[in-house]
């Protein structure tokens, strides 16, 4: 079988996970939406993804610009689908619900949007089999998946007392020039932060105190981890061993030259990546210290890119392709080319 | 008695500590000394303090460059001096206390050296009776002394069973321009981050746990604070009221618009503070909270000016001036126009 994907919104994620979907071997794109003519309509127009403009009012737009959308909006694209991303920008995306009901399809969401607008949140690592053969299900935010990969095995593994994160946000992606800041510390006055309630939504039981502010750079998230752990015989080789051995962390080194964020995104333009993504969550392994029953790390996040192999697995236990999350998660990142 | 004051080192640090020591009735500046005839070397001169060049092979440069130094370098200056500032970079100072010590001044280094340099690190707050008659102090840095004013207060009322602190630093003073990172996010390798044993030499018992990365941003930090407090019946209410009572701590609101570190510098600008300085640590109020037992709050440090009433106030314990803390740190408020 062959799932038959469509993605409404081809942005910032919508983009990412059509070119992962065409990877795979177990699923196909089907069309990908846009309202306005872009450069990401001739960017998927050149990748031959069918276009459809969203709405009908939407569609004289791509006709004036010479861009050959096929005929009949969302609503016709939708019916040759199975599941549908919706890569709506944060908070709007729950409009469509009624939508995506109407016509019959699956929907994965994102982050942006609520735990309470679907059946499950998800993360391949940590609740795979929550998601199988459901109708609406949300992959949980960049942050949140990238506490969710590095907490959860140690949860599992050593039990977490306490959680204390702080997250250090990007103040814009590196494609927006009119968001700030650029010179300030913006603190997220709303205490504590919703990532800790949000990570709740994936792993269950977990004790999670945040804290976050947007700093200027486009680059990256980081976050600043201290855990107390319930194993107090749990040593930092422990959970190296833990997490290189857990799918979707890299790690690298200070010691090696990479000092911020910036040497972690040179180095995945060295490796080739593609878009210069990371999908991976970043772990500084020279940082990552257990002392007296408290682990401290630091992580980094590419905002754009870590959630596209989960809504791959995703697509794949809602449309019950494969019923293991690491067989799941093994052959999206052979596909990706990940780690 | 007027206490005669040197300054070693007319920088960031040292113009201000200048300028404070002038407002005040029980001290003076008896001269200032540079390496090199910047700026700053005019605007000494203007100010009218005695400028004297470092050592003897610093003089050409002045007087090629047609400023007025007072002859003899800082050994000259010393024997006019009872106790000299220390304004020299981090870690520099350590060097200069053999020439202290063979003048017979007292000396104050700032938070760039080692608490092992000095008999004693202080805060003005916290452990001011210890610096009393002592000839070799140490004022603790910015961020330990940000984190000295507010944990301090909240240990002696409700118990600290532990803090766990995120310091955001700002990558480069406003003075700067040669530094970054301009569009990263630098995390603090060496876990835990030296900011938590610092604020343990002011403030005996503290529990704590630092992280700290630096941002792109010239203006502020930004303390991330997550606290578990012995007292599980206190309330939010409570840390305000005690907060409003401590001296050096300044309430600012995201409710009117104070929403980053930019708008918290724009209210220093807009209430003509010397220099567009904060002398206090700045705390928005309306994310003060407590829940379970568990205080966050996020708090803003001025790095180039919260120590200057410190370094006033460690003048007048070392010289027996004002055997009262609460005293001398009311005297220097009032001399600075300072809350």
């Amino acid at each position: 079988m062959v799932v038959k994907v469509a993605i409404n919104g081809y942005g910032t994620i919508g983009k990412r996970v059509a070119d992962a979907v065409t990877k795979q071997d177990d699923m196909e794109i089907v069309g990908v939406t846009k309202t306005r003519p872009t450069i990401e309509a001739d960017l998927a127009i050149q990748k031959g993804y069918p276009l459809y403009a969203v709405a009908e009012e939407h569609e004289q737009g791509f006709l004036d610009a010479g861009i050959p959308i096929t005929r009949g909006t969302l609503l016709a694209l939708l019916q040759k689908a199975d599941i549908v991303i919706d890569g709506s920008p944060g908070k709007k995306g729950a409009a469509n619900k009624p939508i995506y009901e109407k016509a019959g399809v699956k929907a994965i969401w994102q982050g942006g949007e609520k735990d309470s607008l679907v059946e499950t949140s998800f993360n391949a690592l940590t609740n795979y089999n929550k998601a199988w053969g459901k109708r609406f299900v949300r992959v949980v935010s960049c942050n949140t998946t990238g506490l969710a990969r590095t907490l959860y095995p140690v949860q599992q593994k050593f039990g977490i007392k306490a959680a204390y994160v702080t997250m250090v946000r990007r103040g814009a992606d590196p494609r927006e020039s009119k968001k700030g800041p650029i010179n300030a510390i913006t603190p997220v006055l709303k205490v504590p932060s919703h990532h800790g309630p949000d990570a709740q939504t994936v792993i269950d039981g977990l004790n999670i105190f945040s804290l976050a502010v947007a700093v200027p750079t486009t680059i990256m998230h980081l976050h600043c981890n201290t855990v107390e752990l319930e194993d107090k015989n749990a040593t930092t080789e422990d959970v190296l061993a833990l997490w290189d051995a857990t799918p979707r962390i890299k790690f690298v080194e200070g010691g090696k030259g990479i000092v911020s964020t910036a040497q972690v995104m040179e180095l995945a333009r060295d490796l080739n990546r593609e878009r210069a993504d990371f999908n991976e969550i970043i772990v500084w392994k020279d940082a990552v210290t257990v002392q007296d029953g408290v682990l401290y790390y630091y992580q980094a996040i590419h905002q754009e890119s870590d959630v596209v192999p989960e809504n791959i697995d995703c697509i794949r236990a809602m449309c019950e392709l494969e019923p293991d999350n690491m067989k799941s998660i093994e052959k999206t990142n052979r596909a990706l080319g990940i780690e």
